[in-house]
């Protein structure tokens, strides 16, 4: 199987075809493209033909669509789309699905579009969703699954499950629940088929059951049913019954979004964007992180204002020049301890005392800052740096690659233990305030050691 | 449900029951605790403790810590371990799980092993899938799956299914073949339930069916899987016949793991380290990258010199103290435009041509430039900076951020269409490269503007 490739002149036939209502020959070609590739197509196609696009093919393959969709995209589709046209769509999707989509729709129109359904369980269903914080289990759940009483025999519980099984798209467990509703185990599909067919579901069920409460967080989820190799996970409510389900296929979806949301907030870019964003969305991500670093830079004017003496000295002036070289260390080193700290807490792999760590990080960064201001003498030599200023360099350089060590390190360690989400301190907050005093230290040890 | 923490306590308690070789008590903390805990305890214990507790464990449960050790851990319980108590545990594995472990050992030890497997069927397919790349479809796949021969009716295919599927942990399709063994279609275990028993296969299956072929790259299955929302997916060679199915939990790590070496190699980190692993493996991953920053800082030594004349300058010599700013802006804008490129090109939503991309970013940047530009003005009317001075840095900033911010642009645009992975182009080689060139053009354009 092939990726689907999304090509110039497909997406030009398309265009023309639907620039001359053309209906036969369009339906024609896009009646075997899958509906994730059909999302694609249309988030290419400007607004009024992906409406009329999407206007051609019937409400399954619509609802399919809307999902796929990017987000400014299913916007003006779903605007363009009548009331009772989202509600058709949303009959034929998965609850949890429906609600995604249906929590991007203003107050006024969820009233509308709810109340347009004609599926009295669909529409409560929708609303409960509706009620839970998006990013919770509550948030992630579907309300399709597939129960079984404890007191149903096997015979009544494979009538029940065919006619259940119609709403579901995936079974992949049969939840048992007693008569108030409560959650007390499972039975896999397999199981049931390979039982005899006389016993009682509380004979044959299997009392241990993992679940997770409708509140808790949506990354503590996908944490649970990564580590346990879960497909899909029962939620419960405050009173331990059965209200929901949560599959593998949503937990893909938070694990790449969790993944890089932390990689673009690591390089100074915070909140949800990407490439095709407008120009505004993008500005509001990346100038915060650039207005800190301004706000450094202006800082660190000061502390070189600070050592301007230097600047007459006949050889002293040179350690100006290397005022960037120990700034790029001093961030580049706090940048690698504190991303390694971050990875290590989101995987529950950093152990041991803060103070262990630190002595772990001081003995790597002796290492690499040796190896560095060794290389920087021998750069000295090839360069006539007299001698007692390069082995200054690399004696200030060693302390600041400690010191940013240190710093990258301790820092994300501490804000978890705040319970601050560790890492916003990767990327600008800790090359920012490495600089400065990455800087500082340089010229302080230098005063120190040469005695201006 | 909670996550299983793990308390010193509890730590202890083990500790001190294996050192007092009280194995029965030991066996009843133990009983309960889920195997993905176990390997967490066991990663914590030291290696002699690890081995003992390991041994207490009958050969499934053994299997299943295995598999979700630590590699480092792993390696040493491993050597412990007789060739006939890894192949015991082996033969309790699924087949894919198997090996990944197997891959780990020596070319010696991994033929002792296979040889003392009393499974010839386990046997072969270990040898064939070690044949295979590790990311590839076939390093991934497992053998263990449930198909059905097209000529077979319900009755029989039932019955095949109960015996096949004793083998397989979950069932998620049945793939259909022919009698060459080519994969020609699948068959839901839901739709065998609810269709009438005495069909034959090939009246029932459904002849649409994705697969992947066993060469292609694990990236790639990882992308068709989450896109098309499937959760297991069948793995063909080059004459389509079936060979293993691979199910989203691996892709789920598959996930997790390229998104934290792209974290991390943003950050400058190469290759797969963690928090825990050697001080001689951190350094190595780490020492390239800050090789890099040196060769660009001491470069920068150079342009800086050559800007030497100004130091002298009883008002520009200011532009010095600005020079970590310049830096720093250059460094945080590139890397801010490379990692929304690379995230856009990993999810194919860079569309259109490198000119319109380049065009946005100019625009992105001008805003961005004139804002900080206009603020810096304004430290400068604070600080009674001379206002000519005040302008020519802004501007020379403006410059500097907007050609960051088209290199870092451009950059992994470039190597992407090269075939060059682009996520090398975030972080360390973006900002050194960005740093000299920054500071360059900041004291070129300082030089045009005031004529010194």
């Amino acid at each position: 199987m092939e990726t689907f490739q999304l090509s110039e002149e497909l997406l030009k036939k398309i265009a023309d075809l639907i620039l001359a209502k053309k209906n036969t020959p369009l339906k024609k070609i896009v009646k075997d493209v899958h509906f994730a590739d059909m999302a694609e197509i249309i988030n290419e196609l400007n607004e009024d033909q992906g409406i009329y696009l999407i206007k051609l093919f019937d409400s399954e393959k619509t609802s399919e669509i809307l999902t796929e969709l990017n987000e400014d995209v299913r916007e003006k589709i779903l605007k363009a789309l009548s009331v009772k046209e989202i509600a058709d769509a949303f009959e034929e999707l998965d609850s949890d699905d429906a609600a995604d989509i249906l929590g991007e729709l203003s107050e006024k129109r969820k009233e509308e579009v709810i109340s347009e359904i004609s599926d009295n369980n669909l529409a409560d269903d929708l609303k409960e969703l509706l009620s839970y914080k998006e990013d919770s289990a509550g948030g992630l759940m579907a309300k399709e699954l597939v129960l079984a009483n404890e007191n149903w025999s096997i015979t009544k519980c494979l009538k029940e499950i065919k006619k259940q099984g119609e709403n579901v798209t995936r079974v992949h467990s049969i939840y048992v629940v007693d008569d108030k509703q409560k959650l007390i185990g499972r039975l896999s599909l397999k199981d049931l088929i390979i039982s005899p067919a006389k016993k009682l579901i509380k004979d044959i069920y299997i009392p241990k059951v993992d679940s997770v409460n409708v509140y808790e967080d949506g990354e503590e989820v996908a944490k649970i049913m990564s580590k346990y190799d879960l497909e899909a996970i029962p939620v419960v409510n405050n009173k331990k019954q059965l209200v929901g389900r949560i599959t593998i296929d949503d937990i893909v979806d938070l694990i790449k979004e969790e993944a890089e949301e932390d990689y673009l907030l690591a390089a100074g870019v915070q909140g949800d964007v990407e490439a095709d964003d407008s120009i505004f969305e993008l500005t509001k991500a990346r100038l915060p992180w650039l207005f800190l670093g301004l706000v450094g830079g202006l800082g660190s004017v000061f502390i070189l204002e600070g050592f301007e003496e230097v600047m007459t000295h006949p050889s002293y002036k040179t350690l100006f020049f290397f005022t960037p070289l120990i700034a790029a260390m001093a961030g580049n080193v706090g940048v690698q301890s504190s991303a390694i700290i971050v990875q290590g807490l989101a995987n529950d792999v950093v152990k041991g005392s803060l103070v262990s760590r630190l002595l772990k990080e001081l003995g790597l960064s002796l290492i690499n800052g040796f190896i560095l201001g060794f290389l920087t003498i021998l750069f000295g030599l090839a360069t006539n740096l007299p001698i007692e200023l390069s082995i200054t360099i690399s004696l200030s350089m060693l302390c600041v690659i400690v010191v940013a060590a240190l710093i990258g390190t301790s820092v994300p360690i501490l804000l978890d233990k705040k319970g601050i989400d560790p890492a916003i301190a990767t990327g600008p907050f800790i090359t920012t305030s490495n600089d400065i005093f990455g800087i500082f230290l340089f010229f302080y040890i230098a005063k120190i050691i040469l005695g201006f």
